[in-house]
């Protein structure tokens, strides 16, 4: 039985987990779930997750939700097939922390200015510039953290590429359509692991799934 | 040579930690970190953690942080000793489903509350009551759904305790000594799970610590 992926090419939550699959080469099938119409709130949804987001995912008998648990579940069931995205023993402790610096210090932040500079203009409200100003200062502390960091190592997990770096590849996609760009190019490291990490051919696999609907 | 906790007894997240390595009855020793003299933002405490924050952690020549990272390599590389805390292979997919549920549904929203309800009353800062009233409300839905969780099993990830549960710890004792406490008391389910991860011995060795100094 293929396994399935219910969410939807605009979540970037759903896009982790597609990005994931293409990284291991596994097949899938992805049920649309229509926000719009509040899909995500009925109850044949609220069954696979009940907070009521986008993705949930099922293999099998197995139902998960939380997009990076599903990540991490696709990293070590599919350990053998494509890309590694995850290690073993004490280097797997060091991506772990890089896993959660992007949880915890990046997401909030980046998560906050997609919303105000992607999403809010797409749906045509006002753009709260306060919040804007304020976001992007916690960004630039976040990526000279990044910069010094990708100076120590290939990726930020370790030499490899981990989920530590494709948990972020959708927000920043999104980023980089806003004039924030110009401060991840402010910055060589970060500049080239963007490039790099954008350039997956997983990657491009999502953004062709987008570009067809 | 014994590990080193960097951080203090105020933080929620070291304690997470201390939590942890009690459970593991593993030795320790607790270097203290004096926030309001500013010392994590000096340079030796920035080598541990770029990010400023407590706790940092030594297990050797490992240098770990982010309070998450630290207790999951905690349980893999000391999976013999001690309480369990995480498991293997499908369940333990579920288990890391909980506890992303716990850093992405909860603590957001157990943090912002815990900021107003105890530590700004510490401070002497007004307490924001619309910020107070929004929380609550996003705490209600998040306590309903672990309600119907914990219905289906012994503990949030498993029917054994784990991580999933443990992360809750330190912010649901400093909850349960505001107001909100009767959110959790009005959920039996609910109520019986604070009850008896508070009472863990490895939690009461937290405590006592804390009282100690
Ligand atoms: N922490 C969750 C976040 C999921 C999430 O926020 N999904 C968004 C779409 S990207 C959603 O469903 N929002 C609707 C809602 O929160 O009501 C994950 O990583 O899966
Ligand atoms: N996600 C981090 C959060 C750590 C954190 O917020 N620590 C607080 C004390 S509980 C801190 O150091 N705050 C100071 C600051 O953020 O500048 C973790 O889990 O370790």
């Amino acid at each position: 039985m293929v396994m399935k992926v219910y969410g939807n090419l605009m979540s970037t939550a759903a896009m982790r987990v597609f990005a994931a699959l293409y990284e291991k080469d596994l097949e899938f099938e992805l049920v649309t779930v229509d926000m719009k119409a509040g899909e995500h709130k009925q109850e044949n949804f609220l069954a696979l997750n009940p907070f009521g987001q986008v993705p949930a995912f099922e293999d099998g008998d197995l139902k998960l939700f939380e997009s990076r648990a599903i990540t991490q579940y696709i990293a070590h069931e599919y350990a053998a097939k494509g890309a590694p995205l995850v290690c073993e023993g004490k280097p797997m402790a060091t991506v772990a922390v890089w896993m959660e610096v992007e949880a915890h210090q990046f997401d909030p932040v980046a998560s906050k200015l997609q919303w105000e500079l992607v999403f809010k203009p797409l749906f045509g409200m006002a753009v709260d510039a306060a919040a804007v100003k304020e976001n992007e200062a916690k960004l630039v502390k976040v990526l000279d953290v990044y910069e010094a960091r990708l100076g120590q190592s290939k990726y930020l997990g370790c030499d490899c590429f981990t989920l530590a770096d494709l948990h972020h590849i959708p927000t920043l996609t999104n980023l980089m359509g806003t004039p924030l760009k110009e401060l991840f190019e402010a910055r060589p490291k970060v500049s080239a692991w963007v490039a790099d990490i954008m350039a997956r051919p997983a990657w491009a696999k999502v953004l062709a799934m987008r570009n067809k609907q």
